[in-house]
């Protein structure tokens, strides 16, 4: 049993609550959505309860695969339990597929297929809008050693390769993906945070539309249709 | 011997001309000053015989101590004789303290003294600003092999360390660097381009002004006496 308690943080997209019991915390998937470091914003009624379903069956499916990470178990409609870690302020992006700001930074052509998929880290700090840092940045800042950061970039690819499979088998293309690790009480690094149409690019194979974020960063159409397609086909997986 | 050939590449502070006699190539420097991509820019007259000198003899002084790169010979006021290569399109950037764009970039306090320099690299391509990569992405545009990107950040320290006791010698803090580097006609890749108050920053330890192109950056004082100071001090060392 567990009690929700003291209300931790709330970001963009989640509330963190402590429990009563201490035995890790709550997160609460809200409907807000936000793009561009939160300068687009809305509220879509019912995202949280999908987001908190897709990213409690993703965990499990890692869990399952040998990825440790922060997912103890889903406690209703919009609210996991979870291990407390101390967030490593890096969002780790995997890219198979050029689309978006990695196009606009370097030149790459749209769509173009990554022949190995790239691993690229930001730096996970509002204030400085989430910049790209590079290994020897992540040392100079001291977010992180070198080895945990290629500890990262491992478990990273091996996440990808999981995921990859995953939604093959349901018709989506992965094209990239942000995650975030942090520390846990044993001081091991483990995934945390989300992951959902929110932190994904997800293309439904057949018809190259997107069922993810990109609906609502380009106004391409409606945003849970895409997100609740992703969940009905990964439960109908089941 | 040798006679100017035909202009090859005018760029925003040199003009690249071959030589009839296949010689190499012929860098001319020009009077103009540029800072932000281009955005500001000015005529500083006999800047260029200046940075002529300046490179020439930095190079020189590279050569002696084992590095190798593209000088040959300094044939006029504003011209110097070099080795043609194909320039690898990376800017090659070394910090030992943080100033500037690093600081705007990842919160990191102005002046704060790295304890080991930091190599950094960025896609020489003005079309897209010159924007910062890390080693994968040169890998996934072609840009240069992974062997080759250690090679050259080994060199760029080496090359750190040699400025730095050099300008240390004449009461100059090299601040941070700017490298280009080419594969010669052997295949190697060697130091080339310039080294010169326009590419890098140069504090004077005692009064802690700039002696570089943050002159004009800031318009902070006279480009002309700060580049002058650096060279007359190098000569004076001779
Ligand atoms: N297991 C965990 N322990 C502690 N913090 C976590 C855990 N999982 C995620 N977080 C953090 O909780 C916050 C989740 O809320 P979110 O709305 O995504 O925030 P943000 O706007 O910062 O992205 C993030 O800062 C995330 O790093
Ligand atoms: N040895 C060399 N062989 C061929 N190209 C060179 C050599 N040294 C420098 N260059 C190139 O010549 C140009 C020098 O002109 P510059 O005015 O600095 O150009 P930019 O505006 O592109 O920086 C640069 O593009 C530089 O990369
Ligand atoms: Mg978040
Ligand atoms: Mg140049």
């Amino acid at each position: 049993m567990f009690t929700k308690g003291e209300k931790l943080y709330e970001g963009k997209a989640k509330i963190i609550y402590e429990t009563l019991e201490d035995k890790g915390y709550l997160v609460y998937f809200k409907d807000t959505l936000t793009a561009g470091n939160g300068v687009k914003k809305a509220e879509v009624l019912g995202k949280g309860e999908i987001n908190n379903q897709i990213s409690s069956f993703i965990f499990q499916y890692l869990k399952d695969k040998g990825i440790e990470n922060h997912y103890i178990t889903t406690i209703s409609a919009r609210e996991m339990l979870v291990e407390k870690v101390e967030i490593i302020p890096l969002e780790v992006v995997v890219r198979n597929v050029a689309t978006g700001s990695i196009c606009r930074r370097l030149g790459i052509k749209e769509k173009k297929v990554f022949s190995n998929p790239l691993v690229e880290f930001y730096y996970k700090n509002d204030a400085l809008g989430d910049p790209l840092i590079c290994p020897n940045h992540i040392e100079l800042l001291e977010l992180a050693s070198n080895s945990v950061v290629e500890e990262i970039k491992g478990t990273a690819l091996k996440i990808n390769n999981l995921l990859t499979e995953l939604f093959e088998g349901i018709g989506i293309i992965l094209v990239d993906f942000k995650l975030e690790f942090g520390i846990d009480k044993d001081k091991k690094v483990i995934l945390a945070d989300e992951i959902s149409p929110d932190t994904c690019r997800l293309w439904d194979m057949e018809k190259g539309i997107s069922l993810d974020k990109d609906l609502f960063r380009k106004g391409e159409g409606d945003v849970l249709v895409g997100y609740t397609e992703v969940l009905n086909r990964l439960k109908g997986r089941i």
